[in-house]
Protein backbone atom coordinates (compact mmCIF):
# COMPACT_ATOMS: atom_id res chain seq x y z
CA UNK A 1 0.00 0.00 0.00
CA UNK A 2 0.73 3.51 -0.60
CA UNK A 3 1.96 4.80 2.81
CA UNK A 4 4.82 1.45 3.30
CA UNK A 5 6.39 2.45 -0.07
CA UNK A 6 9.86 4.50 0.64
CA UNK A 7 11.38 3.92 -2.26
CA UNK A 8 9.10 5.58 -4.30
CA UNK A 9 10.25 8.65 -6.78
CA UNK A 10 8.16 11.47 -8.68
CA UNK A 11 10.48 11.33 -11.53
CA UNK A 12 9.94 7.61 -11.69
CA UNK A 13 6.06 7.40 -11.11
CA UNK A 14 5.98 10.41 -14.01
CA UNK A 15 7.79 8.31 -16.22
CA UNK A 16 5.33 4.80 -16.01
CA UNK A 17 2.28 7.45 -16.13
CA UNK A 18 3.59 8.80 -19.37
CA UNK A 19 4.77 4.89 -20.37
CA UNK A 20 0.35 4.24 -19.27
CA UNK A 21 -0.37 6.79 -21.82
CA UNK A 22 1.67 5.29 -24.98
CA UNK A 23 0.36 1.78 -23.95
CA UNK A 24 -2.90 2.76 -23.64
CA UNK A 25 -3.16 4.71 -27.23
CA UNK A 26 -0.92 1.74 -28.81
CA UNK A 27 -3.02 -1.04 -27.73
CA UNK A 28 -6.06 -0.26 -25.98
CA UNK A 29 -7.33 -0.18 -22.45
CA UNK A 30 -7.60 -3.48 -22.03
CA UNK A 31 -3.75 -3.43 -22.92
CA UNK A 32 -3.01 -1.59 -20.11
CA UNK A 33 -1.39 -3.89 -17.43
CA UNK A 34 1.57 -3.34 -15.09
CA UNK A 35 3.55 -5.14 -17.00
CA UNK A 36 3.29 -3.77 -20.26
CA UNK A 37 3.78 -0.46 -18.75
CA UNK A 38 6.64 -1.65 -16.82
CA UNK A 39 8.24 -2.78 -20.26
CA UNK A 40 7.00 0.55 -21.83
CA UNK A 41 8.90 2.92 -18.92
CA UNK A 42 12.10 0.11 -19.47
CA UNK A 43 11.96 -0.69 -15.83
CA UNK A 44 12.31 -3.68 -13.91
CA UNK A 45 9.21 -5.86 -14.11
CA UNK A 46 6.97 -5.14 -10.34
CA UNK A 47 7.83 -1.76 -10.89
CA UNK A 48 4.71 -0.28 -11.42
CA UNK A 49 2.91 -2.29 -8.88
CA UNK A 50 4.76 -0.59 -6.57
CA UNK A 51 3.81 2.75 -7.49
CA UNK A 52 -0.15 2.30 -8.31
CA UNK A 53 -2.79 1.29 -5.74
CA UNK A 54 -4.21 -0.91 -8.76
CA UNK A 55 -5.14 -0.59 -12.62
CA UNK A 56 -8.25 1.91 -12.04
CA UNK A 57 -5.83 4.54 -9.83
CA UNK A 58 -3.41 4.09 -12.94
CA UNK A 59 -5.99 4.93 -15.43
CA UNK A 60 -7.18 7.37 -13.58
CA UNK A 61 -3.72 9.26 -13.29
CA UNK A 62 -2.71 8.53 -16.72
CA UNK A 63 -6.07 11.08 -17.47
CA UNK A 64 -5.11 13.47 -14.86
CA UNK A 65 -1.40 13.86 -16.54
CA UNK A 66 -3.04 14.30 -19.89
CA UNK A 67 -4.24 17.72 -18.76
CA UNK A 68 -0.73 18.45 -16.86
CA UNK A 69 0.79 17.66 -19.93
CA UNK A 70 -1.40 19.82 -22.60
CA UNK A 71 -1.30 23.12 -19.84
CA UNK A 72 -0.64 26.05 -22.48
CA UNK A 73 2.54 28.34 -22.17
CA UNK A 74 2.76 31.59 -21.00
CA UNK A 75 2.90 32.95 -23.95
CA UNK A 76 -0.73 31.26 -24.70
CA UNK A 77 -1.97 32.26 -21.55
CA UNK A 78 -0.94 36.17 -22.67
CA UNK A 79 -2.15 36.24 -25.84
CA UNK A 80 -5.79 35.31 -24.20
CA UNK A 81 -5.18 38.06 -21.36
CA UNK A 82 -3.57 40.70 -23.17
CA UNK A 83 -3.59 40.35 -26.72
CA UNK A 84 -6.30 42.10 -28.87
CA UNK A 85 -9.57 41.79 -28.26
CA UNK A 86 -11.23 40.53 -30.68
CA UNK A 87 -12.01 37.26 -33.50
CA UNK A 88 -9.14 37.19 -35.34
CA UNK A 89 -7.30 36.44 -32.39
CA UNK A 90 -9.59 33.73 -30.67
CA UNK A 91 -8.95 31.84 -34.44
CA UNK A 92 -5.30 32.52 -33.26
CA UNK A 93 -5.90 30.54 -29.90
CA UNK A 94 -8.12 27.88 -31.01
CA UNK A 95 -5.59 26.78 -34.12
CA UNK A 96 -2.82 26.61 -31.12
CA UNK A 97 -4.73 24.19 -28.70
CA UNK A 98 -5.71 22.39 -31.71
CA UNK A 99 -2.26 22.16 -32.92
CA UNK A 100 -0.84 21.43 -29.72
CA UNK A 101 -3.50 18.62 -28.84
CA UNK A 102 -3.10 17.20 -32.40
CA UNK A 103 0.57 17.10 -31.75
CA UNK A 104 0.21 14.93 -28.69
CA UNK A 105 -1.56 12.54 -30.35
CA UNK A 106 -0.96 9.33 -28.04
CA UNK A 107 -2.25 11.77 -24.97
CA UNK A 108 -5.24 12.20 -26.47
CA UNK A 109 -5.85 8.72 -28.22
CA UNK A 110 -5.29 7.75 -24.71
CA UNK A 111 -7.88 9.89 -23.20
CA UNK A 112 -10.34 8.29 -25.44
CA UNK A 113 -9.44 5.06 -24.44
CA UNK A 114 -9.78 6.19 -20.88
CA UNK A 115 -13.48 7.70 -21.87
CA UNK A 116 -14.67 4.11 -23.43
CA UNK A 117 -13.11 2.17 -20.41
CA UNK A 118 -15.16 4.94 -18.27
CA UNK A 119 -18.56 3.39 -19.53
CA UNK A 120 -17.47 -0.06 -17.93
CA UNK A 121 -15.74 1.70 -14.55
CA UNK A 122 -17.99 3.75 -12.59
CA UNK A 123 -14.85 5.24 -10.25
CA UNK A 124 -13.07 6.08 -13.23
CA UNK A 125 -16.06 8.04 -14.99
CA UNK A 126 -16.85 9.98 -11.84
CA UNK A 127 -12.71 11.41 -12.09
CA UNK A 128 -13.24 12.08 -15.95
CA UNK A 129 -16.26 13.83 -15.49
CA UNK A 130 -15.22 15.93 -12.65
CA UNK A 131 -10.91 16.29 -14.99
CA UNK A 132 -13.08 17.32 -18.16
CA UNK A 133 -15.92 19.65 -16.15
CA UNK A 134 -13.05 21.53 -14.05
CA UNK A 135 -11.41 21.97 -17.76
CA UNK A 136 -14.35 23.42 -19.50
CA UNK A 137 -15.61 25.42 -16.94
CA UNK A 138 -11.67 26.72 -16.66
CA UNK A 139 -11.95 27.58 -20.60
CA UNK A 140 -15.75 29.83 -20.49
CA UNK A 141 -14.73 31.67 -16.90
CA UNK A 142 -11.13 32.65 -18.58
CA UNK A 143 -12.69 33.49 -21.47
CA UNK A 144 -15.53 35.53 -20.18
CA UNK A 145 -13.05 37.40 -18.05
CA UNK A 146 -10.52 38.01 -20.79
CA UNK A 147 -13.00 40.77 -22.47
CA UNK A 148 -12.78 38.37 -25.52
CA UNK A 149 -15.58 38.79 -27.79
CA UNK A 150 -18.34 35.20 -27.31
CA UNK A 151 -20.24 34.13 -24.29
CA UNK A 152 -20.36 31.09 -22.64
CA UNK A 153 -21.93 29.22 -25.08
CA UNK A 154 -19.64 30.24 -27.75
CA UNK A 155 -17.00 28.47 -25.63
CA UNK A 156 -18.87 25.00 -25.26
CA UNK A 157 -19.67 24.94 -28.93
CA UNK A 158 -16.38 25.78 -29.46
CA UNK A 159 -15.04 22.79 -27.27
CA UNK A 160 -17.26 20.24 -28.63
CA UNK A 161 -16.77 21.48 -32.36
CA UNK A 162 -12.90 21.21 -31.94
CA UNK A 163 -12.74 17.98 -30.00
CA UNK A 164 -14.95 16.25 -32.84
CA UNK A 165 -12.41 17.51 -35.63
CA UNK A 166 -9.15 16.38 -33.56
CA UNK A 167 -10.81 12.81 -33.19
CA UNK A 168 -11.18 12.68 -36.86
CA UNK A 169 -7.85 14.42 -37.65
CA UNK A 170 -6.35 11.69 -35.45
CA UNK A 171 -8.66 8.52 -36.15
CA UNK A 172 -9.24 9.23 -39.64
CA UNK A 173 -6.85 11.46 -41.31
CA UNK A 174 -8.23 10.86 -44.63
CA UNK A 175 -11.59 13.14 -43.63
CA UNK A 176 -10.69 16.62 -43.47
CA UNK A 177 -6.95 17.97 -44.86
CA UNK A 178 -4.60 20.57 -42.83
CA UNK A 179 -6.21 22.96 -44.99
CA UNK A 180 -10.00 22.11 -44.38
CA UNK A 181 -8.99 21.64 -41.33
CA UNK A 182 -7.83 25.37 -41.05
CA UNK A 183 -11.08 26.62 -42.57
CA UNK A 184 -13.39 24.73 -39.96
CA UNK A 185 -11.47 26.35 -37.34
CA UNK A 186 -12.19 30.06 -38.45
CA UNK A 187 -16.01 29.35 -39.73
CA UNK A 188 -16.41 28.03 -36.15
CA UNK A 189 -15.14 30.88 -34.82
CA UNK A 190 -16.14 33.52 -37.10
CA UNK A 191 -20.29 31.82 -36.70
CA UNK A 192 -19.94 30.71 -32.98
CA UNK A 193 -18.47 34.16 -31.42
CA UNK A 194 -20.50 36.95 -31.82
CA UNK A 195 -18.55 39.77 -32.42
CA UNK A 196 -21.18 42.32 -31.17
CA UNK A 197 -21.47 40.57 -27.78
CA UNK B 1 -13.32 -19.12 -47.77
CA UNK B 2 -16.37 -17.30 -48.90
CA UNK B 3 -17.02 -18.84 -52.39
CA UNK B 4 -16.90 -22.45 -50.90
CA UNK B 5 -19.41 -21.65 -48.03
CA UNK B 6 -22.99 -23.39 -48.50
CA UNK B 7 -24.61 -23.16 -45.23
CA UNK B 8 -24.71 -19.34 -44.50
CA UNK B 9 -27.52 -17.46 -44.45
CA UNK B 10 -28.23 -13.41 -44.27
CA UNK B 11 -30.36 -13.40 -40.73
CA UNK B 12 -27.64 -15.32 -39.20
CA UNK B 13 -24.93 -13.35 -40.39
CA UNK B 14 -26.59 -10.02 -39.26
CA UNK B 15 -27.22 -11.38 -35.94
CA UNK B 16 -23.50 -12.26 -36.14
CA UNK B 17 -22.64 -8.69 -36.38
CA UNK B 18 -25.31 -7.42 -34.31
CA UNK B 19 -23.62 -9.62 -31.67
CA UNK B 20 -19.95 -8.11 -33.20
CA UNK B 21 -21.71 -4.93 -31.81
CA UNK B 22 -22.75 -5.68 -28.17
CA UNK B 23 -18.87 -7.07 -27.44
CA UNK B 24 -16.88 -4.38 -29.33
CA UNK B 25 -18.85 -1.67 -26.68
CA UNK B 26 -18.99 -3.79 -23.73
CA UNK B 27 -15.23 -5.52 -23.86
CA UNK B 28 -13.41 -2.87 -26.34
CA UNK B 29 -11.56 -3.87 -30.16
CA UNK B 30 -9.56 -6.26 -28.27
CA UNK B 31 -12.27 -8.19 -26.89
CA UNK B 32 -13.92 -9.10 -29.87
CA UNK B 33 -12.84 -12.50 -31.29
CA UNK B 34 -14.86 -15.13 -33.12
CA UNK B 35 -15.37 -16.94 -30.01
CA UNK B 36 -16.99 -13.80 -28.13
CA UNK B 37 -18.98 -13.26 -30.88
CA UNK B 38 -20.45 -16.59 -31.36
CA UNK B 39 -21.22 -16.46 -27.50
CA UNK B 40 -23.35 -13.37 -27.75
CA UNK B 41 -24.83 -14.43 -30.69
CA UNK B 42 -25.86 -17.74 -28.69
CA UNK B 43 -24.41 -19.54 -31.88
CA UNK B 44 -22.06 -23.10 -31.93
CA UNK B 45 -18.75 -22.00 -31.20
CA UNK B 46 -17.13 -21.73 -34.32
CA UNK B 47 -19.95 -20.16 -36.37
CA UNK B 48 -18.26 -16.80 -36.77
CA UNK B 49 -15.11 -18.05 -38.23
CA UNK B 50 -17.67 -19.22 -41.18
CA UNK B 51 -19.27 -16.09 -42.06
CA UNK B 52 -16.17 -13.81 -41.28
CA UNK B 53 -12.82 -14.29 -43.35
CA UNK B 54 -11.20 -12.68 -41.00
CA UNK B 55 -10.93 -10.18 -38.11
CA UNK B 56 -10.70 -7.21 -39.85
CA UNK B 57 -13.55 -8.51 -42.46
CA UNK B 58 -16.11 -8.50 -39.02
CA UNK B 59 -14.84 -4.96 -37.98
CA UNK B 60 -15.54 -3.70 -41.05
CA UNK B 61 -18.96 -5.53 -41.29
CA UNK B 62 -19.48 -4.08 -37.87
CA UNK B 63 -18.74 -0.70 -38.99
CA UNK B 64 -20.79 -0.53 -42.18
CA UNK B 65 -23.74 -1.82 -39.98
CA UNK B 66 -23.68 1.03 -37.51
CA UNK B 67 -25.03 3.44 -40.46
CA UNK B 68 -27.01 0.71 -42.01
CA UNK B 69 -28.92 0.48 -38.37
CA UNK B 70 -29.06 4.69 -38.21
CA UNK B 71 -30.37 4.95 -40.94
CA UNK B 72 -33.49 8.15 -40.61
CA UNK B 73 -36.96 7.16 -41.02
CA UNK B 74 -39.14 7.91 -44.42
CA UNK B 75 -40.82 10.28 -41.93
CA UNK B 76 -37.41 12.19 -41.44
CA UNK B 77 -36.62 12.02 -44.22
CA UNK B 78 -40.12 13.88 -45.40
CA UNK B 79 -39.06 16.38 -42.89
CA UNK B 80 -36.05 17.30 -44.53
CA UNK B 81 -37.67 17.17 -47.90
CA UNK B 82 -41.33 18.49 -47.36
CA UNK B 83 -40.94 20.40 -43.62
CA UNK B 84 -40.58 23.98 -43.18
CA UNK B 85 -37.19 25.74 -44.88
CA UNK B 86 -36.33 27.20 -41.30
CA UNK B 87 -33.81 26.93 -38.36
CA UNK B 88 -36.82 25.92 -36.33
CA UNK B 89 -37.21 22.60 -38.91
CA UNK B 90 -33.34 22.02 -38.76
CA UNK B 91 -33.49 22.34 -34.75
CA UNK B 92 -36.00 19.41 -34.59
CA UNK B 93 -34.20 17.15 -37.61
CA UNK B 94 -30.83 17.72 -35.34
CA UNK B 95 -32.61 16.75 -31.75
CA UNK B 96 -34.23 14.05 -33.39
CA UNK B 97 -30.63 12.71 -35.33
CA UNK B 98 -28.78 13.15 -31.74
CA UNK B 99 -31.84 11.22 -29.95
CA UNK B 100 -31.68 8.73 -32.23
CA UNK B 101 -28.04 8.25 -32.44
CA UNK B 102 -28.21 7.80 -28.60
CA UNK B 103 -30.90 5.44 -28.57
CA UNK B 104 -28.46 2.91 -30.18
CA UNK B 105 -25.60 3.48 -27.27
CA UNK B 106 -23.61 0.49 -28.01
CA UNK B 107 -23.62 1.29 -31.61
CA UNK B 108 -21.75 4.66 -31.33
CA UNK B 109 -19.52 3.11 -28.55
CA UNK B 110 -18.71 0.53 -31.21
CA UNK B 111 -17.90 2.77 -33.56
CA UNK B 112 -15.86 4.67 -31.40
CA UNK B 113 -13.55 1.84 -30.79
CA UNK B 114 -13.25 0.96 -34.45
CA UNK B 115 -11.99 4.28 -34.59
CA UNK B 116 -9.62 3.57 -32.21
CA UNK B 117 -8.72 0.38 -33.23
CA UNK B 118 -8.45 2.29 -37.13
CA UNK B 119 -5.18 3.91 -35.68
CA UNK B 120 -3.75 0.31 -35.66
CA UNK B 121 -5.15 -1.05 -38.89
CA UNK B 122 -4.44 0.52 -42.25
CA UNK B 123 -7.38 -1.45 -44.02
CA UNK B 124 -10.29 -0.70 -41.57
CA UNK B 125 -8.95 2.94 -41.56
CA UNK B 126 -9.92 2.98 -45.42
CA UNK B 127 -13.07 1.52 -45.04
CA UNK B 128 -14.33 3.70 -42.47
CA UNK B 129 -12.87 6.62 -43.79
CA UNK B 130 -14.34 6.18 -47.07
CA UNK B 131 -17.77 5.27 -44.95
CA UNK B 132 -17.72 8.14 -42.75
CA UNK B 133 -17.01 10.76 -45.98
CA UNK B 134 -19.93 9.29 -47.91
CA UNK B 135 -22.23 10.01 -44.79
CA UNK B 136 -21.11 13.20 -44.50
CA UNK B 137 -21.10 14.31 -48.02
CA UNK B 138 -24.57 12.10 -48.57
CA UNK B 139 -25.64 14.92 -45.89
CA UNK B 140 -24.18 17.96 -46.81
CA UNK B 141 -25.89 17.10 -50.00
CA UNK B 142 -29.58 16.40 -48.97
CA UNK B 143 -29.00 19.87 -46.90
CA UNK B 144 -27.96 21.82 -49.51
CA UNK B 145 -30.88 20.31 -52.45
CA UNK B 146 -33.30 20.59 -49.35
CA UNK B 147 -33.48 24.28 -49.52
CA UNK B 148 -33.21 24.97 -45.73
CA UNK B 149 -31.51 27.86 -44.29
CA UNK B 150 -27.61 26.61 -44.02
CA UNK B 151 -24.56 26.58 -46.36
CA UNK B 152 -22.19 23.07 -46.83
CA UNK B 153 -20.15 24.44 -43.45
CA UNK B 154 -23.23 24.70 -41.49
CA UNK B 155 -23.71 21.07 -42.02
CA UNK B 156 -19.50 20.13 -41.29
CA UNK B 157 -19.84 22.01 -38.30
CA UNK B 158 -23.59 20.88 -36.82
CA UNK B 159 -21.73 17.20 -37.91
CA UNK B 160 -18.29 18.30 -35.35
CA UNK B 161 -20.39 20.09 -32.86
CA UNK B 162 -23.55 17.57 -32.49
CA UNK B 163 -20.82 14.15 -32.41
CA UNK B 164 -18.61 15.34 -29.91
CA UNK B 165 -22.01 16.47 -27.89
CA UNK B 166 -23.00 12.45 -28.04
CA UNK B 167 -19.50 11.25 -26.80
CA UNK B 168 -19.83 13.49 -23.96
CA UNK B 169 -23.46 12.02 -23.17
CA UNK B 170 -22.77 8.40 -23.49
CA UNK B 171 -18.96 7.86 -21.75
CA UNK B 172 -19.32 11.15 -18.87
CA UNK B 173 -23.13 11.42 -18.88
CA UNK B 174 -22.47 13.72 -15.71
CA UNK B 175 -21.14 16.91 -18.26
CA UNK B 176 -24.42 17.73 -19.89
CA UNK B 177 -27.70 17.08 -18.52
CA UNK B 178 -30.34 16.62 -21.00
CA UNK B 179 -31.68 19.78 -20.85
CA UNK B 180 -28.28 21.46 -21.37
CA UNK B 181 -27.99 19.10 -24.40
CA UNK B 182 -30.87 20.23 -25.81
CA UNK B 183 -29.84 24.06 -25.50
CA UNK B 184 -26.63 23.51 -27.47
CA UNK B 185 -28.42 22.02 -29.67
CA UNK B 186 -30.52 24.56 -30.38
CA UNK B 187 -27.75 27.15 -29.79
CA UNK B 188 -25.69 24.96 -32.48
CA UNK B 189 -28.62 25.86 -35.57
CA UNK B 190 -29.08 29.27 -34.80
CA UNK B 191 -25.19 30.24 -34.38
CA UNK B 192 -24.09 27.84 -37.59
CA UNK B 193 -26.63 28.76 -39.80
CA UNK B 194 -27.17 31.50 -41.39
CA UNK B 195 -31.46 32.31 -41.58
CA UNK B 196 -30.71 34.73 -44.39
CA UNK B 197 -28.97 32.27 -46.53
Amino acid sequence: MEWCQVRTNPERRQALIDGAIEVLAREGARGLTFRAVDKEAAVPSGTASNYFANRDDLLTQAGARFYERLQPSPETMAQLTDGPKDRANIVELMKEVVGRIEAFRTGYLALLELRLEATRRPELRAVLTERVRADLEFNVRNHVESGMPGDETSVRLLYLALNWLIVDRLTLPGIFTEEQSIELIEAAVNRLVDDDA
